[in-house]
């Protein structure tokens, strides 16, 4: 039963193998493979499994094998450190019944990436000049282990670091480019929208009479998250504009049904949208931070020149930073507890003041697991968004697990910001 | 090869499969099978493989069947949801030839969910109730998706959502139990050894006659993560008692090689192991973030019960913050730019005055892409630590990848505060 019948798998298969027991002892979290993924399918590759196994000659050597039949190229990370647990070369070296030799390229790479830290290098460091004599080798211009590439019979393999910056670079700058002059991929394109505040099956239900007029060579995905849904359109066909228009054509539709319910149409993260209308509007943001412990800055400043539209935070863990920092005033915490409409409302004018920015947001909550009360179960979270001119607060309610409440906080806050701005910029 | 061969796999052998396109496309990452992986581990269950295919039939019955020869037990998650796209549970009840029938249960078990939001139910959730004849149905008390359990041959199949909150739910609420009854696992144990601010081959090199040395049942592995490498040793012994010692006397002569450059030793993430030092000395802590944007305090505030020991945090991303809230002084600033030891300092004292903290840190530096310059380039990141009697600041010269060096950051200063906690408290 090859993944090949199904109507969609048209682009060329790829498998991916994740090599290491530190993933299959639940140490690390496999972030790489998403991040390869992505990339493939943006080129019009397509994944047909993901599969993890140990540091264990063996399973590689299965897992290679059952991966032959079903994709046409294989990307292996992991298992290349310079310590006695990595055996991914050695492992693929017997399977294509190759030996090692020597390889001077890999030693100059190295001493050029380690020209001003020498004392770094040691003989480990350079046993990673052995290579397998049949694959091509292509130098890793950010760590020590070489990209091994293999061809059998017009199939590929290729064997990359797991350390994910490494791979990242590698991906990008030499595989990437390898791939996509070696194969032609079909058209293919993705429509992403992100729909705040439906539960999945309601949008589900919202969505049945347009779901069942899509064309058949557009298939829908619903990907919920905590607050959010990504409803993720995929198309096939052979003429790239044409599939473009039909698919901008469903998406007007889209936009009909669910209004201000949509967030964004891109495939991008809230931080990213956020900071995109912030810098568009000329706008600077500030936040004032109780339950979400910093996480709104912190998920902000991941994107990069934030600095633009970003002024900075005052996370107040404790009433003593609200009341001397924020300039809440101690007879409404008394009054109202620090979980209330006044305090947040209190908190953003203060931050907003304090940090002499344009739009403030605030938050305060009971993330849990502990500090519940009857009248405010843990979940309970108020956040207001202020300008010069205008304010929003708001109750929520989430649920009782901790990071959670956290993460949907932050995605209500990022709502809240882009309501504020599109109505005070009407 | 089946893997049962290796000499660690001494113990019941599970394969966890992750359905969904969603993670094939690489629009999310798998998070689901690291936490599965680690708490099966816990208890002495072997991964043999990790495997994620699409929500495809023939993709989803060829990796059971695959699963059902490499392991006794197969953990399925995914493609539960109440929407089109999602076919798991026809998809198995096809494989174990079984039809669906209607359960009662699963109507009163989202009846009872739904108690107080009757107006999110809808016929889709209710479509819920159909479940495959032969399986065990085990009620899903954080959704909507029942779990499915199939016996075949002595090995076991458990189907379960793939929403994270409800996975974990139903895990530890009802699997692990249950296959704990129904196995026996043997003794198996792991150290972890958190080894800060040596580069993996130095490391190895380091401890090459140790690692010779160690007993062929306890089986030593580098997991190197940004500034950190976590050394892991895995043992497998029928009686436990004696493993323990074993192990422990490994872990004496790893402290005599490493000594203060072992950050903790066990396998918890820096933001617990600070928590727990800043609980036991009764300290409380705040930071002043530029560059690294409030994931120190977002890091922190991950952990449940942080407020005893976290006041807040200043993040002053621009500079006007730095002097108005923490009270660093413009002629420094301009004097030696904002990425300095004297900047830093004043962030510290500032921040620690400011908010009456014990323990302060402050971080200014240059994340990247943009800003640098010949004299600071990217991945140039200053750090101070300060109590009311001590100081400590350090320049630190991370890569240039963005969120790895606000990582490194956060990392570096965990290890500072440790340190000024530990020479203040000597």
């Amino acid at each position: 039963m090859s993944p090949k019948k199904s109507k969609l798998n048209d682009g060329q298969l790829v498998e991916i193998i994740t090599i290491g027991d530190e993933i299959l002892i639940g140490q690390i979290v496999d972030t790489n493979s998403a991040w390869m993924a992505k990339e493939l399918n943006k080129d019009g590759f397509r994944i047909v499994q993901i599969t993890t196994v140990p540091d264990n000659e063996s399973c590689i050597m299965e897992a290679v094998d059952m991966a032959f039949k079903r994709a046409d190229i294989i990307l292996v990370t992991g298992g290349l450190g310079p310590t006695k647990d990595d055996i991914t070369k050695q492992t693929l070296c017997k399977y294509f019944h190759t030996k090692m030799i020597f390889n001077q390229e890999v030693i100059d790479n190295i001493n050029e990436l380690f020209a001003d830290r020498p004392n770094v290098l040691n003989e480990l460091t350079y046993g990673q000049a052995n290579v397998p004599e049949s694959a091509t080798i292509i130098q890793n211009k950010r760590g020590t282990a070489p990209v091994t590439w293999f061809d059998k019979n017009n199939k590929i393999l290729v064997s990359m670091p797991g350390v994910p910056s490494e791979m990242m670079w590698i991906m990008s700058n030499e595989i990437m480019p390898r791939l996509k002059a070696h194969f032609s991929t079909p058209a293919l394109m993705h429509q992403t929208v992100l729909v705040y505040g439906i539960p999945e099956s309601s949008l589900a239900i919202k969505l049945t009479d347009w779901e069942n007029a899509l064309p058949a060579f557009i298939r829908l995905a619903y990907l919920p998250k905590p607050g959010l849904v990504k409803l993720r359109m995929t198309g096939f066909l052979p003429d790239k504009d044409q599939l473009k228009d039909i698919i901008g054509q469903e998406l007007v539709k889209l936009r009909q049904i669910l209004g201000t319910a949509i967030l964004a149409e891109e495939d991008a993260s809230e931080e990213v949208i956020i900071g995109k209308l912030l810098k568009e509007k000329g706008l600077r943001l500030a936040t004032a931070e109780s339950c979400t412990g910093g996480n709104i800055a912190h998920t902000i400043t991941s994107v990069a020149g934030s600095s633009a539209y970003f002024k900075g935070s005052v996370v107040a863990y404790s009433n003593e930073v609200k009341e001397k920092v924020l300039g809440v005033s101690p007879a409404t915490i008394d009054e109202f507890g620090a979980v209330s409409q006044e305090v947040v409302e209190q908190m953003a004018k203060g931050v907003l003041k304090q940090l002499n920015a344009d739009v403030a947001v605030s938050v305060s909550g009971i993330a849990g697991p502990d500090g519940g009360t009857e009248e405010k179960p843990v979940g309970t979270v108020w956040i207001c968004v202020c300008t010069q001119t205008d304010m929003i607060s708001r109750r929520f309610q989430f649920g009782h697990l901790r990071n959670i409440n956290i993460s949907r906080a932050t995605l209500s806050a990022f709502a809240m910001i882009k309501e504020i701005i599109e109505k005070s910029t009407k």
